[in-house]
């Protein structure tokens, strides 16, 4: 009998790093003949884009695991309700069947977890005998139960990183300005509030954090950066993409594209906003925006050591835990067992409780002012960080393997 | 008897190294008493920010070798020349006697080099003994004379790993489109050139790069990417913001900010402006641009070791040719001596040489299409970008250190 794993939805740097977690564990634990991968996601398998995992040497699967991106390629397809449509379910359990598959791993967010959920469902109404389980990943931590998600503390660490350094590259002068970092996290602010981690001389860097969990006020944002540049004659402001007036309206419009196939608004634009509006008020016209882009998802040489040991402890456990048929419908999710020192298990969560599900960054690590970040946030953020992690390098840069290149 | 350093133009990764390398050559050396640095490079001294390095305990030190961007400070500010208005130099060289300054050193590009070349004549014309050394640094590699400048090396470095992380989240769908990364580099393409260092299994990640130094045409453009697009369904490209067309004006309109003092244009939004090119011809709407901004000047975490090593020596050996009066007037330049193990020493040009004067990337390093770099190109580049430089690290995010936060 033999098991298959894909990946869905927007990459990670680690999430290549749940694959390799899973191959390891059925090497150890000889559970499954084969480990088969599907490219591209259900898609791709849909589309019998199927490999073979098991082959692979020890020394690939180490590069693999240290490679940022779905290196099974990824999809963001939607599987109709099966009430509805019965069609896809029936080809998809037939490709499955003529592999001998008996568990499927989805690596993904919430919607590859509504996958999971339904596919459970499916599978348990037919009497079809295949374990269903998730396997979380996602930079912008938004999931439900588990304390945080594989990728969110390397994307945590790259965005501290950048917020140190380019905090020093805003202060050169004498006549500095207002420098602006945008971030990415849809409708949630963990990964703007990984900006508050920075500090220099023992003094953090950021003055300002907007979070899409506090309405965006434009008269409050140009008081608050109008006050910092009288009194200091610099303002270092960090902005969510995902950022939302009262009304609940993005304050940046949508951009062309428009809305992928979950319905998700495509995101991003709010530095240049920001800027505009510092610029229009006449505060100072000296603004620089920086929108970090991509590379929040696919740092891997500053990812976090203990987000791809993480990473790899989600997939080792989903094999395991695949061994008993009742998990299937469920994510493993991760338990924060303590801080100091930092220790961490999985368990096993409903993923039809964390699909289409989102948790927000806790209105009590906000500060009153509704613009920065607590201690006790700071505290929840700085453990998941941690060193980097060390790469194999050719030419002077990282090896890095992808099967969709 | 003392010394003066001071920091000019845009900040580096390594700039404050060449600090550290001058004032550990006073501590092996002893030439003078105290290594003074002025705050916000000439126009710090001429307002008197001034503090004395001597005292600068060993860890204070190692800290600020290995912090991003001009700990010093820095200004753009430009020197008259002396025969229009005497009046500054009179001012400066008075505060400079007052601290017994017999040494100037100033860390800067092309201007800077201006600005070493002017002082060292007026002090040479009115018989006043103090000696101007010029210490190159650049990210933008475009001094004459030099084989490359310190802060080329980690930017390039930090360049061709986004690259080849990018390029990896950049083809994870079965739809990908187009990548467009745009990178720094004012009238040279050595920044956008290291984009096409990058490799993923064996393979180059740039399918085309685009450099200042060839004359761009939207039509070519166009149709070197429908080609591809065409035949890969997904093309990654490399744009410098400094890219001209074939009557020298910049594709892209000038920004809002218009010139800084030395009547440079503020540049950017090349990305964008090819994103929007590609959209409008009707190839594909999935398409991307990122613009690294100033990261690419401070990610001291992606630093190049050979690069911070050859900013201190520039700094160690400025120090020590500095003893001899002749000179003054001169810039510290690098010459590769071997690639293969890479090894590299300094010696002298004449600042006035460097000065107001460009270094272009070699038109035969460029492919005969003029969309790509050569072999031989990338061999130059290549023992410039080094591993990564191990740092201090506190709360899992590096210790920086600067003197004007």
């Amino acid at each position: 009998m033999n098991c298959i794993i894909a990946q869905s939805g927007g990459p990670t740097s680690v999430i290549n790093s749940s694959v390799y977690g899973l191959v390891k564990a059925n090497k150890e634990f000889k559970i499954y003949d084969n480990v088969f991968a599907g490219l591209n996601g259900i898609e791709g398998i849909l589309n019998k884009k199927i490999i073979n995992l098991s082959d692979m040497d020890n020394e690939k699967l180490e590069t693999f695991r240290n490679s940022p991106s779905s290196g099974l390629g990824s999809c963001r397809y939607k599987l109709k309700d099966y009430k509805d449509d019965s069609k896809e379910y029936e080809n998809l359990f037939e490709i499955l069947n003529s592999l001998n598959i008996k568990a499927f791993f989805y690596v993904g967010g919430n919607d590859s977890m509504d996958t999971i959920s339904k596919l459970s469902s499916f599978a348990k109404e037919n009497n079809i005998d295949i374990t269903f389980i998730g396997i979380p990943k996602t930079i912008d931590n938004d999931l439900m139960y588990t304390d945080h998600t594989p990728g969110f503390g390397s994307a945590s660490k790259f965005i501290a990183t950048s917020t140190l350094e380019t905090y020093l590259d805003s202060k050169v002068y004498t006549e500095n300005g207002i420098f602006i970092i945008e971030t990415m996290g849809r409708d949630t602010g963990w990964l703007a509030a990984s900006g508050a981690l920075a500090t220099v001389n023992g003094q953090p860097c950021a003055d300002l954090v907007y979070l899409p969990e506090v309405a965006f006020s434009v008269s409050k944002f140009l008081n608050d950066t109008r006050k910092l540049f009288e009194k200091n004659n610099h303002v270092y402001i960090v902005a969510s993409e995902g950022l939302r007036d009262e009304n609940k309206n993005f304050i940046t419009s949508v951009k062309a594209q428009g809305h992928d196939n979950f319905g998700h608004s495509q995101l991003g634009g709010v530095g240049q906003y920001l800027k505009e509006l510092i610029i229009q008020s006449g505060i100072t016209k000296r603004v620089k925006a920086l929108e970090l882009g991509v590379s929040q998802r696919c740092s891997m040489h500053c990812a976090s050591s203990i987000d791809l040991d993480e990473a790899v402890m989600v997939g080792f456990d989903a094999l395991k835990y695949s061994k008993d048929k009742t998990s299937s419908g469920f994510m493993v999710a991760i338990k924060r067992e303590s801080n100091n020192p930092y220790k961490s298990s999985s368990f096993l969560v409903e993923a039809n409780k964390v699909a289409n599900n989102v948790k927000y960054f806790p209105k009590e690590w906000i500060n009153e002012e509704g613009n920065n970040i607590t201690e006790e946030g700071l505290n929840y953020l700085r453990p998941l960080i941690d060193l980097d992690h060390e790469l194999n390098n050719e030419n002077n840069l990282p090896i890095y393997h992808s099967f969709v290149i």
